[in-house]
């Protein structure tokens, strides 16, 4: 009756679904404009439900305008609410399923196995009972106050640099963080300078903010100042402890000339420091930013030394750009979540994070020795590593060999994921013959396991039919 | 000796602290370009360290390229390093102390102290404990799938809506997820379409993403689509469950004019959905989302049901504005962090999550009586209440009166914060009579206490030399 059919056992309660099917009627066109609903009583009766059931269904399609009623009179449809049917759109093409990978040196991943899951619930069971309540609110956008200073200490003791707390600002990650600096330095025809090769996600970031992107090359030692060039420019995006994806560490002199350059154009310089704590031999690289706080922004994040889906990050912001991060961070996503922060202050207090970047530094060099081992035994001399024994990858150079997409999408297809250096380029053809390998995530014989495929797949890939 | 100090007791180590020393000493000119470092054997005896301390201390001026030596020569500071000191910048200014509140009728925060800590603690400890490896690692864009299914039910059995898992996207928040949906819906020329008045600080979001914005009246009922004009519109932003401020339900017609519209330019429809799940007098009003998934983007937040600083809202999409929505997130701020996530989940479907609604509407419904009582008891008949009994905060009409920035600047000097409506709209004047008050987070003595404080503020604010 009336198109009703009660589901007696659904959550759904049963005066919703009443208005539901009434309201369908309506809209289908099926309860015309005008047209009396039957009286609550009737209805009542007739669907085996309490008369204020019914009375409740109608109060609902009345408060939202579907029908109107006078003292006394019946309920009527209003007029106009008729909506034909829109044609049903495509569904969307699903995406190819996964191919399962035999070797997988994706790069920037740390080994999730090692994370120290025990520690981090106590410190989590720990931080939740001791939280006020005025940290469930609006806490600010600049972060909590604590895990500020305990970064300003790590940083200090583990890098010697000095940061103030109150230029420190949470963010959600590093590329959350460039994702705010590339609209906090926004000018109508400003372009930013970034290395190339430049990791491509954060290319796609600062593209999606509609900024024109200028390469400067990039050798062994990391960016050539010399490049730098031009006016227009409102930052300049570099990793200069790690070159990503070639490794260098920048030279005090580039650094001094970059420094110069964004003070002589009145540009700010993007220090990204994504995996320095990474460092096999000899301490972390001194940052950047302590050569000059009012130019550089320096960008950290826990992702690669804690875990990737934690999304905290901070960037150290001269004080002239301050008013304005609060407001764009106010009216993007207003804030990070209060647990996380807490948590990984206790952390870092509690000098737990000192102790975990000691364990996983040992465990990544020895990964990198079988990396580079392997690649001996199934190379020979045929290959040379790029840059500095840091971070969770290598970049490798095998002479007079040529590697693209069409080389990466085949070893995809033969369960081997690699990207080639190609990848990150922006101006094509001067880094064709170099892979990248992610080995962080990778036991010793996975790495072994992964080099002998490789070196298989690429003694048959000219042969093989998805390269061309 | 060589400007160097150290420091026993620090946790910074003895060969960090020469060489930030010898840095400082290259980079102010101290030491000069081609000027010989003592040798390690020299230098470690002078400081009385070891002479292994030194030497890592050169490595890493090495490896940097302060310096640079040749096998058997002295150690000498590289050329071109010296950066003169920047005049250091002004500091900046101090924000205002926060002036303490006697009466706080702030609008949009629920009541924190209600909140079920206990409950929350324990989802945390038994999701911490059964959560995968994997969930540390990049989940995704879109949220974890467990969520989506679980407000996807959820809207089902409590709005009768019927929305897949697979169209929901979780998001930071309701701001974060206007923020992403303007970068989605950004086409040069285009502008956005907005109730007049309308939360200023969602404007602001939009506003901050350079577009221009075309205010549309509201009357008490909400949205006039009679004002809905041209071409030019990318989308209008709705809030048609309880207007934001002024509290009206969109009737079902004025939402058939909304979706055709939508239809004809090919616009889309934002809906903010920010706080219906709190109705006092019938249940929660149907999404206009029901009305066409094609045309219309659902914004639901958790932050009024739990805590705002639990930073999780979703959104439900369109198909075929999926593959960018992920792309975008992916380089903006990546996810949501994971262990929100699972807790809210388990929040939804262990159904703590409809209790805790349903004891928070039966509190802030005696809230609403408390302030409407004290309205009339202060006020008698000389005010009056708009829109429907909803939410956490009421516009109230005082005919003949006339309310602006001056008078809630004034207010807060006498320790009264109150918004005026005229504060959310962008054309001036049509609501200078009402007030906003909050009251979700108020005690009911609380609000008693603050109507009086009010009425004895407005009696004298004539005379008060705050008001010009």
């Amino acid at each position: 009756m009336w198109g009703i059919e009660l589901q007696r056992k659904s959550e759904v309660p049963l005066k919703r679904q009443i208005y539901l099917a009434l309201r369908d009627g309506i809209l289908s066109g099926k309860l015309q404009a005008g047209e009396a609903l039957p009286s609550t009583r009737e209805l009542a009766h007739e669907l085996k439900v309490s008369r204020n059931t019914v009375n409740e269904a109608y109060d609902m399609l009345l408060a939202e305008g579907y029908v109107w009623s006078r003292q006394g009179a019946a309920t009527r449809v209003a007029e106009g609410l008729r909506l034909d049917k829109e044609p049903a759109s495509e569904p969307p093409a699903q995406g190819e399923a996964p191919l399962s990978l035999l070797a997988d040196f994706r790069t920037g991943h740390p080994d999730l196995r090692q994370f120290p899951r025990y520690v981090w619930q106590q410190l989590a069971q720990k931080t939740l009972q001791a939280m006020p309540p005025s940290l469930l609110g609006y806490t600010g956008p600049q972060g909590l106050p604590r895990l500020r200073e305990e970064i300003a200490a790590w940083l200090y003791r583990s890098k010697g640099l000095t940061a103030m707390a109150q230029n420190i600002f949470i963010t959600a990650g590093a590329t959350h963080a460039l994702h705010v600096i590339a609209d906090l330095l926004y000018e109508e025809g400003k372009e930013i300078l970034v290395e190339d090769p430049c990791n491509r996600g954060m290319m796609q970031t600062l593209h999606n903010k509609r900024y024109p992107l200028t390469p400067i090359p990039v050798d062994a030692m990391g960016l050539l100042p010399e490049y730098l060039d031009g006016k227009r420019a409102c930052a300049v995006y570099v990793t200069p402890s790690h070159q990503f994806p070639l490794g260098g560490i920048l030279p005090a002199s580039r650094r001094a000339a970059l420094i110069r350059y964004a003070r002589e154009t009145g540009s700010y310089i993007v220090e990204d420091d994504y995996d320095s704590e990474f460092r096999y031999y000899g301490d972390p690289v001194a940052p950047l930013y302590a050569m000059d706080p009012e130019r550089v922004i320096y960008v950290g994040t826990f992702s690669k030394v804690l875990f990737p889906a934690l999304r905290i990050g901070y960037a150290i912001v001269p004080d002239k750009l301050h008013g304005r991060w609060r407001q764009l961070r106010t009216h993007t996503d207003v804030q990070n979540p209060p647990f996380e922060q807490a948590i990984v202050a206790e952390f870092l207090h509690s000098r737990k994070f000192d102790r975990h970047i000691g364990k996983m530094k040992k465990l990544y060099r020895e990964r990198r020795h079988a990396l580079l081992t392997a690649l001996k035994e199934c190379f020979g001399d045929a290959w040379r590593p790029w840059g500095d024994a840091a971070g969770l990858h290598l970049a490798v150079e095998f002479p007079g060999m040529s590697f693209d997409d069409a080389f990466a999408q085949c070893g995809r297809q033969n369960g081997i994921r690699i990207t080639p250096v190609e990848y990150h380029c922006i101006r094509k053809g001067a880094h064709v013959d170099k892979l990248l390998f992610g080995y962080g995530h990778l036991e010793p014989d996975e790495i072994d396991k992964g080099i002998v495929l490789l070196r298989d797949f690429m003694a048959q890939s000219r042969a093989l039919p998805c390269i061309v």
